[in-house]
């Protein structure tokens, strides 16, 4: 089965905001086997939008659309859903009337009220809907979705904010098309992702070997972002159970190649790995942060229940603060600089003394775009590792990139210290 | 003057990799005045290619295409060109052929001599022309781009890698279009982005008032993203200097409309344009987060040169840092939980007087998913201000969304909390 997806908003066109949504959907719709014709980006102008829901409709049996549900006059999405559907109904006015939903206002309303403010009487057009179309409700937001048949196939519209987009999916529109799906040719498509983290790209490619074989069924293949490495695990068959088998099998092949670069399967960040590790083994760990200000422990309080391993930290920016409050000698930030192995070391030890947790990173380093020397350029970080009963250690890292990217990376690369350290011997990297 | 930008690849159409080209054309072209019909993603696929390449043609007179240019087999884009060509000149083989370009096979050549390797044999298809087709030369990778013009419509295609496609337009592309403007009227666009926090977007657009009628020019409109509300302004006009000094009285409008709300124009983060302010003041900040584990000081540190105003901070995650490090009384987390104006208050306090900075912030909540109760429900977050000789002073909030959204807002409310005290009495919010 094919799927046309369209995005709609001035900012898109215009380039001031950049598409995520086409690519999200694309991803969820290739777990069910269906690939997109095209991804189109339309201005929020009536016409324009009727046009390419009219002609999407033609195109494939399943359209989905999202942006221009909002408040306001350039919110047009809902109708022009209203023309498409009185086009393709020959309707005399090219279009259909909109009605009031009334479970929606109510919806809407009693959001508004848990806010403790009036609902804006411009929300309204929120709970509107043209003849013949249906609402999906919005748990994470204020504007219901859309559905409706036009020409036989199926369109659903979703606001453009991302994670409304991606909860009505899940929750409202993926057990549809699966439910749609049953009517076709069952062809599975089972995949998996393997994540990596401080190996190349080309390496870990030379890595898998002939694993990345072109023809190769499960395919495998690499994908860069955020400095992680994925491998892609992708089954076709037409028998699920033979689908998931060979799926399994091959990330099996993948994991024994890679061995202890790889941190975790599918959406489970380095964060969440380390700290699975960490509680298993009833450890504790503290962070002291200069040059990522935070980052390191807003990573790891990403994940929820993270307060039973992760104690808290200091973000020690300024070369006072280290010395007043993680007492590293100012004689040593003097004689080294505030970026140096001695004030690595110093600043991961007092963490864990401080806090008495098994372990404590600590992170300090030039992040840029100034501050670089010849000796230490933009980039460079130093990351110790303080453990109980145990000698600290730090090592001298040098990252590339803007100023968001180097502090991605050390934050990272602390991560990944640590879960090195919490792996069996054996299980060390090289 | 209209166009049309197509972006080529499966891992697109498959939704492995944003497509971040296509926006960054239409913020190209939108300088010149060119506004973009659509922009559409299109797998690598020879006779879809070929189709949306002869459909752009003849529905702008230009048309700009990244992407399927590479060395291996799925890169089809310059195949799929010929056959547009082909097509519109109504050649018997609906295609044409292709030819090798010397210079550019000399160019590949010596870019590989001056890497150390020989050039694998399966990039001189990278060196090929369709007939009636022109190369240009890439500067930073191997593959040229290409040039024609199809139904009276130039075509420009350049490789997708971002980098490569940004070099080529701007070295190649861009001048060739301001050439072809001159023989058009001249029509010029410019546009602007006025940022606000705090308050929905239904009430922006109520204070914005009849600023939003659409058939207004300059233009008004509203996006709403990572809880930010920007109104965009864009201001349409045959000559340059009418249409900025359009833009600029718009913007002059909508800031009187919406007062202390707007934070900054254009790409300024909340926090450069909060720490814009502290540092104009000479004045020092410091934090103090549970829920959001470090994330504020991460969104200050985002900033270069932040260490002008920002001092630094605690991640005081469990109860026992809080009491241990910022001398919370164990009495007060008793009897008022940790997440209490009591403890939101003491945390600021504490920060402030350690750190000696004229502000403090601190932020205590329950980001969830678990940990709320009837009384205080998951997105319930206390943010205390301690300042210089003034009370420290807490609000209680309540944010909803998931724990990601949570805690960003309360991070971005308390940025904002700091932006409104240090704003003159008279334009603080009502």
């Amino acid at each position: 089965m094919h799927a046309c997806i369209l995005s709609i908003g001035d900012e898109l066109v215009l380039g001031q905001t950049v598409d995520t949504n086409s690519a999200h959907l694309s991803r969820r719709l290739a777990e069910y086997g269906i690939s997109t014709l095209y991804h189109q980006t339309v201005a929020d102008d009536r016409p324009a939008i009727a046009k390419a829901i009219d002609r999407a409709c033609r195109d494939a049996p399943l359209v989905i659309i999202s942006g221009g549900l909002g408040p306001t006059d350039d919110d047009l999405t809902r109708f022009a859903l209203a023309d498409a559907i009185g086009m393709a109904t020959d309707h005399p006015d090219r279009t259909v009337e909109l009605q009031l939903d009334q479970p929606s206002i109510d919806q809407m309303q009693s959001r508004y009220k848990s806010l403790g403010r009036p609902m804006p009487k411009r929300n309204t057009v929120q709970a509107m809907k043209p003849l013949g179309a249906t609402m999906i409700e919005n748990t994470c937001g204020t504007a219901p979705g859309l559905r409706a048949t036009i020409h036989d196939a199926l369109v659903f519209i979703t606001p453009g904010v991302p994670r409304e987009m991606f909860t009505m999916y899940d929750r409202d529109i993926e057990p549809v098309i699966r439910e749609l799906l049953l009517d076709h040719e069952p062809r599975v498509i089972r995949t998996s992702k393997i994540n990596t983290f401080g190996t190349g790209e080309s390496n870990v490619a030379e890595m898998l070997g002939d694993l990345m074989a072109r023809h190769r069924n499960p395919t495998v293949g690499t994908t860069v972002a955020k400095g992680y490495v994925s491998v892609r695990v992708r089954s076709e068959s037409n028998d699920l159970e033979h689908a998931q088998q060979e799926l399994e099998k091959t990330i099996a092949l993948v994991e024994a190649k890679l061995g202890s670069i790889v941190f975790s399967h599918n959406d489970v960040s380095l964060q969440a790995a380390t700290l699975d590790i960490l509680q298993a083994q009833q450890k504790t760990i503290a962070t002291a942060e200069s040059c990522t200000g935070g980052l390191l422990g807003k990573m790891l309080t990403d994940v929820p229940g993270s307060s039973a391993a992760y104690l808290g930290g200091w973000v020690t920016y300024t070369n006072d603060m280290k010395t007043a409050e993680l007492a590293v000698n100012p004689e040593l930030i003097k004689t080294h600089g505030a970026v140096s192995e001695p004030v690595a070391l110093a600043m991961a030890d007092a963490a864990r003394t401080r806090t008495n947790a098994h372990f404590a990173l600590a992170i300090t380093g030039i992040a840029g775009p100034d501050g670089g020397t010849e000796d230490k350029p933009v980039g460079t970080v130093y990351i110790a590792l303080a453990q109980h009963q145990q000698p600290t250690t730090a090592k001298r890292h040098q990252f590339i990139g803007d100023r968001e990217t180097i502090r991605d990376r050390a934050a990272k690369t602390a991560l990944n210290t640590l879960r090195f350290q919490l792996l069996p011997p054996h299980n060390s990297p090289a």
